[in-house]
């Protein structure tokens, strides 16, 4: 007589979904972590541009950040329409902080 | 006699700035690697859902992403527009991609 193999249970769907919104979870913490820490340094480059009467745009900048961006999406196989999109919404963020800086705020 | 020390030079604001930015830079390609790591695992469920017949939006777990991102940012000490403003623009494009893959695209 063969003995069969035990059969291993399936792993629901759901439980499938479940586990994975566990990472997402983790990811999430991480990238607010993130976020965080990005502001605080672009606070302080708020207030040193301030203090120097730069600019609160650096347009320059924001076009070197997008093509590295585009080159860090094709590397990892990330939709640039995503990329662009939530940078975008950053530095909109960063932009209008660094303009009431710049108005002594 | 009384030594003086050595007096050390005052780091000038651009060079500040540009210190700073290295950081930011750096700081944003760990943004861009959990970003792609984050819809590696929503295009998981995305499937998931798709193939159970589940709805692409799920209200209730986004109203507890959103209450759990607004205890991260008062524990981080960052906006919570800003986090918001992030996080919606994030979940947008998962949720058009869950459209698309609902109707078999």
């Amino acid at each position: 007589m063969v003995d069969t193999p035990p059969k291993l249970a399936a792993v629901e769907p759901i439980e499938q979904i479940e586990d994975l919104r566990r990472s997402i979870d983790n990811l999430d913490n991480a990238l607010i972590a993130i976020l965080a820490e990005r502001f605080r340094l672009t606070e302080k480059v708020g207030k040193l541009k301030a203090a120097g009467g730069f600019e609160a745009l650096d347009a320059e900048r924001e076009r070197s950040q997008l093509e590295r961006f585009r080159q860090l999406a094709t590397a990892y196989g990330l939709d640039m329409d995503v990329v662009r999109d939530v940078m975008t919404k950053i530095f909109q963020h960063v932009k209008s902080r660094h303009q009431v800086l710049l108005r002594g705020g």
